[in-house]
């Protein structure tokens, strides 16, 4: 049998409990040129409280009953694709489940000698600015954040923004200003970061977690730097890249291979545990990358 | 003698005639390589109420006593600068006063033969949208200068943002989305526009003239938007590109040769009436391009 979690009701502000529904369901059977996949870990992503809604955005939202969205890595245990064999490991986008088909153009095989599997889940954008040369500077929640991404990171610095002293403590560690920057959050911190951009920089939106619990949208009030100081602002869905994830793979794996990455993962175990990780990752619970362990 | 206005106070909120002082002054005197100008017309734009605080932005704001900013056509009456002879007309940046001496690579000889003195001071930003095949919508104040906008520069549509149903509105001028945004406006001007942008769109950030005046920022909503659908938002400053002035001048001096630039201006008459004119055209007063005549 398959285990898997669907979407029950649509959430108002955070998300609860309730608004999810664990099933079993027969196991999928693969059609010809799928393979079935038994998988291993699921990736908790802010993305997925948008999903949650009956929204128009990039991506087709959740209907009530469908299993949740989400990526995970897993095991072929059963193949009717060329090029792809039982105990294959691969990258999926299969949702919050244990096991499901796929054709093999939405499957990409992971190598789990080089790196471990988790790995294939994360995301280090500061890290690769560092390898790149910049000075990097973190954003994050608490004194125990803020040490890990210096000392365990390599950070040139990290600001708490929970330490109630955001633009002090920003301006203090960018003294030059920000060249670029990679907005993951939104709300009072993009709009502090937009104060402190220098003439012709860069700014990367990538997420609005600050905003995606909110009933009402943030009021942004510093849209006025964008104009003053010609501030490129670009929004940015990973999604998009699909055709550059090899390229990224071995750019990532270089480095991994060099002792460049430092990776820290928060894991729960068990499918079940899928709705607390993310309501927990939507409050900044997580230390690091949120997973859970399926198998 | 010589006729200037000057900041005499910084204004919160809303200028007021009580923020400028008329003053006489002697007339300048050219230094080698410098030309003395007389001042014909004035261009007033919003920018120049951001140079009236002292608050860091991309330039240097006006100090108290200082002679208020801004762009004039003007007449050579003098020259001690090779390339430059009386009589010549040229584009200045000597602000509000009737004679001011500017180096050479500082003024900008215009043909006074080709096109009207006051067009060299405009901007159509919607009819070069329009030259190049791209269906044009603007949005305006009132239903005359609409009218004029459809009607006498051949937009395909325009909006009426006092019309209080902005949001339908252009969602019907614009039933395949917006592709690109040219936004001089902000505050609920933007924020609608935002919601109407199609995926991977373009917005250009050129002024923000609706906060102004304001005392608080506006806070803008749909900043989301920008993310959801990859919005590319680039702030603009056209000093910037003062090295291309010669290009745009030449493609503008072409449409106009052609017949296909039209140009509406309000002009007020003497020196006197800049700061009227200025506070007018901050509420929306001007119908086309706001300049006011020197001489």
């Amino acid at each position: 049998m398959n285990r898997r979690i669907v979407l029950a009701s649509r959430p108002e502000g955070e998300p609860l409990a309730e608004n999810f529904r664990i099933e079993e369901a027969p196991l999928p059977v693969p059609a010809e040129g799928e393979a079935l996949v038994r998988n291993l870990y699921l990736s908790l992503d802010p993305y997925m409280r948008g999903r949650m809604m009956a929204v128009k955005s990039y991506a087709r939202h959740v209907e009530l009953g469908e299993v949740m969205v989400g990526q995970t890595v897993g095991e072929v245990v059963e193949s009717r694709a060329s090029g792809l064999e039982s105990g294959d490991k691969v990258l999926t986008s299969l949702g919050w489940q244990l096991y499901g088909a796929a054709k093999a153009a939405e499957l990409r095989r992971v190598d789990a000698q080089r790196a471990p599997l988790t790995y294939y889940l994360g995301s280090v954008v500061g890290q690769l600015a560092k390898s790149m040369g910049c000075r990097a500077v973190g954003i994050a929640g608490g004194p125990e954040k803020c040490a890990w991404v210096r000392e365990g990171l390599g950070f040139d610095a990290c600001v708490d923004y929970k330490a109630g002293n955001l633009y002090d403590d920003l301006r203090a560690a960018c003294p030059d200003g920000v060249h670029v920057h990679f907005e993951n959050v939104g709300g009072a911190v993009l709009d502090t970061v937009l104060r402190l951009m220098n003439p012709f920089s860069r700014l990367v939106l990538c997420g609005l977690v600050s905003d995606y619990n909110a009933t009402e949208p943030y009021g942004l009030k510093n849209i006025r730097a964008v104009l003053v100081n010609r501030i490129r602002m670009q929004g940015m869905i990973v999604f998009d890249w699909a055709d550059r994830y090899g390229e990224a793979l071995a750019g990532l794996a270089a480095l991994h291979d060099a002792g460049r990455l430092k990776v820290r993962e928060s894991v729960l175990d068990g499918l079940e545990r899928a709705p607390e990780a993310l309501i927990g990752l939507l409050r900044g619970r997580n230390f690091g990358k949120q997973l859970v362990r399926l198998a």
